[in-house]
């Protein structure tokens, strides 16, 4: 049995796993993300590699970054929470553990996951929208995914939703990430907790009566007990997924969507009113088939298995996996045979 | 010499075309649309195809059409400039002419014009964003066209880009159409002459005084010859343009954008600006590689070429033709051998 | 001892009383407004004055009445709400009754009713905001109503607030009334128990689950019972009321502004915000000696009892009665010789 | 001839002249207001009144500055073009020159002037907007300044008009002052020269092709010459006037309304727009009996010569002389015996 590794880089913790080539973890570890610089988390990843190798045989790594990937997928042109510009990673790794090694985006990574093993394993063209801290997503079109010219497509959360908006960490103004995201959530639940003080007691309450303690943990547990301040504050939240969406519908026309992220497992709390939402936005409605919005099945681990999948393909490949065969047979365990990892 | 005919149904006329397979056309005709009924349209298109035929030897048709197209590229779901819905164009003309024929929508069907013949021909991937009275587009990845999965991707104009923002036809506010296109141009014009009536003398000038009469030609034509109010009109959609772009850029990550349509015809008046913002407008810009602004250059005949040209694959194929032996070779003008008309 | 009769004309009923000169009501009677036309109300009016008058020896009638009020207090320019356009109300009471009459703005009524025996009767400027259905004014300086060279000064509600922001009955768009009134609330409530449907539970029910039954009362109570949804709505209106505030004290700069109407009732629920705002938005703050923010404590009677006094000075006089001798002697409760109705 | 001295104390030099009672300047003096220190303008002051004293017989002095003046005309509470806060003006000047002194905002000084001696002179009452680098006002009822019970009163650029909008330097958002200014003209044709970078080309030439180097003057200038885009800015300053002007009609409904200040010497480049503006704007109009908007004749004297009008008052009356006789009298050059300085 071939196993690959697979790695998920965030802003605050590292993840890796062993798996099979049916997706399945059979080992994993994990560590904090270094704060201190881009040599400390490039440290780690290879630490976290070493450790996992030695008890298992793996034939390549993929590692999954929250960042722009360039389309050689190789190096992590820009990281904003990782400190890292130009990072040549899979060179750095290869070197360090001798290995074929591929760098993805880390919500491409999850969208592959999702395509081959999780909730979308019955589709060919899906989009993820990973709803994290940020706004992340990835787009699979004939078993494929696009990862545009320069390798940084499906950056869905820089599509600007708001002329004139909330200043994004991109350096733009009004991107959708300001408005479907757990920052997001946690700004406007900050917001409205000033405005709106005795509907709002009960989350100030959780938060020590201090505005600025507020998180996005918080306003989802009590929208789990009933709160109605914080059911309404993941109201909106899904309401501004389900209008991205709908544009995004109209972009790219994926029969599936796929929501994952920690945000995602406030369930119906988020996702009735981003169906409701999507519904209502969705240009020419009536005439335009209507896509099937699904929560992700692989929770954390998507990025982890998606990355350790995508790595059974060569390095030195530029495009994505050709589904040539067709995506059933590809997905039945079998990918293509001129492709993979021998 | 395999030829195939193009007919492009637009919402005032329908211009048709027999082309070869090098994109040549080499006869053509054209009709306005009838206003009266879907079946008028329908007939018009019947008798533009059998006139052009008797004189060409003509193996396949290719139609492509203002509207939502199915995925199976048969059947037209939604032209609202043409009164149709689920309308079996596919089938009609097949019965009447007795040709294979396959319907595309016509930004769709401009953009593989331009990719296979065009401004895009020495790349594999590119946007089309084609500014005519509406705001269409088509998207070319790894050197098919994106098509979706219900057959409506790339509907590009109706990303909402300001929210609760200008009613579009589509039935949703704030459609990217209604701030850059031709109708989005006239409208701005209009307004911007009521409320600077100083600046826009001129322009009301050449409408006989009666701003209802104000439509984008004038202000194009009023742009060449100098004037800076409607200089600044082109410069305005030139932005929106732009910055919209940005948005796609974000999504997509396409390494060419081509701007085809009517609009595209003033030039740098439009160009400038829509480069100009849309460089501002990137997200992350400094570390997104930035991708082409290029003007198309087949100008009305894009889609009539682009049409004929698809019209070569089999239409029973869901799929885009795909670029199995390099874009590089299919676009010398030998198309890939399985799938082609023989 | 001189009694005087008031009255006072609203949209839905009309209330009159007979008044002492130290402004008790020692006889009152009410009927509701005919809805069928002017003849009716005014015909209405009358029969009130002749029924109190049978058993009271009143000397004059004094009418405030919801409009436009010409500046010789004898017709009333515009009514919306009782289909008056230049009604000659004074001359059709005196016409009938043969009591020399004034008609006056009803909000000018009050604040000058509790000018002369309420929340002001220790000042000699104030601003009253009578804040019922709609939003009222009266300002008094120096010891008398502005009246304006036409009659209609301190039309408060109708100070513009938003650009472009929501319609009013008087035909702009964005009159604070929109924002700061009853119906204002009422508009409010339902907009937001549309959006946050998990917080305005509580007020959907109330209203038997029908959004469009909610009114201003059903907010008001359940406030007042502790429903957090409905306590942030007062909070909205009395931050809209204050920011208002703000902005009259730069235009009238009084020491005293009185918060009358039904609205005000809800006591520390809408006063509370109303002070925050109004310190908050105070031009120069700091720098610009605070005005006093009251409550007005006459109630619905103010209008009666300010009628009725002013109905002690001819009406023949334009302007309204001066405090020559000094405000203190006149709220002793003795008004200037010279104008008094003998 | 009693002849009285009436300083004008602006942020950018000090004028002051000797006045008859009817009005005529007979001599007159300035200075450029010293940037140092609240001291030095004040030595300023009191070097003009000496200088101007040694060769005419004046019987008291009037100064109108551009601040917040108290309510007894002695104290300027702010003035934040002069650095003064609590400055015991009237003290100062009395103790250095032995005359009786009262201190007036400079608005209501020239809004005095203009009542007395201008437009207005025909009038009873009238607000007086006076647009020049800020936005001031002075409002006459019944003859008397509305002063206010803290004495600033008719601060009416500081009235809000747009919700969060531009920063004032009262330290509010979206102040009249922030629209109707020659500061707000200025802003915003730095902002339109950016954004129409055609139109607004003559205007950047003049310039000299730094858009931070533009000024009002540019712009009234470029506007007499016939330049369109300069133009549209005076109209869009008086649109903003005319609008704001309808609301304070709503609040005070004056008969009559004087533009003065800098910016009125543009004339009907700004005047038509703002009548039309105010015309479309006014509440109910229709039914509201129009005020009528005049230019003011007296000019950049009108400061000088109402706040040297107003010194033939006894400083210790808080109140405005009161037209007891009748304004006609008043007007007529003979004020009411008991307030005149002998």
């Amino acid at each position: 049995m071939d196993l690959t590794l697979g790695v998920d880089v965030g802003g605050t913790k590292i993840a890796a796993g062993v798996v099979t080539p049916a997706g399945e973890i059979v080992a994993r570890d994990r560590v904090e993300t270094p704060a201190e610089s881009a040599s400390a988390v490039r440290a780690a990843i290879v630490d976290l590699v070493r450790r996992l190798r030695e008890t298992n045989d793996v034939k390549a790594v993929g590692i999954g970054a929250a960042g722009f990937v360039s389309a050689d997928r190789a190096t992590v042109l820009f990281a904003p929470n990782l400190a890292w510009r130009d990072e040549p990673l899979r060179a750095v790794v290869e070197a360090a553990v001798d290995l074929p090694t591929i760098v993805e985006n880390d919500a491409n990574a999850a969208a592959w996951g999702e395509f081959r093993f999780g909730a979308g394993a019955d589709v060919d063209d899906l989009m993820m929208v990973a709803v994290g801290t940020g706004l992340g997503g990835g787009v699979i079109v004939n078993g494929e995914v696009i990862r545009g010219t320069f390798g940084v497509a499906a950056e869905i959360g820089h599509m600007r939703v708001v002329p004139g908006g909330v200043l994004c960490g991109c350096g733009q103004l009004g991107c959708w990430e300001q408005y479907a995201s757990g920052r997001a959530l946690e700004r406007e639940a900050r917001r409205r907790a000033t405005e709106e003080r005795a509907a709002g007691a009960g989350l100030l309450g959780v938060a020590g009566g201090d505005v600025g303690r507020i998180d996005g943990r918080m306003v989802t547990r009590l929208a789990e007990d009933g709160d109605p301040f914080c059911i309404d504050l993941l109201d909106w939240l899904g309401r501004w997924l389900g209008e991205g969406i709908a544009s995004l519908a109209a972009v790219l026309d994926p029969g599936v969507v796929l929501v994952g992220g920690g945000v995602s497992t406030a369930g119906d709390l988020v996702m009735e009113p981003m169906q409701r939402a999507f519904s209502e936005h969705l240009p020419a409605a009536g005439n335009h088939p209507e896509l099937e919005l699904r929560v992700a099945t692989l929770g954390n681990d998507a990025g982890i298995i998606g990355a350790a999948d995508l790595a059974r393909y060569p390095a030195g490949e530029v495009a994505a996996p050709t589904v040539t065969a067709g995506a059933a047979g590809l997905r039945g365990g079998s990918p293509a045979a001129g492709g993979e990892v021998s």
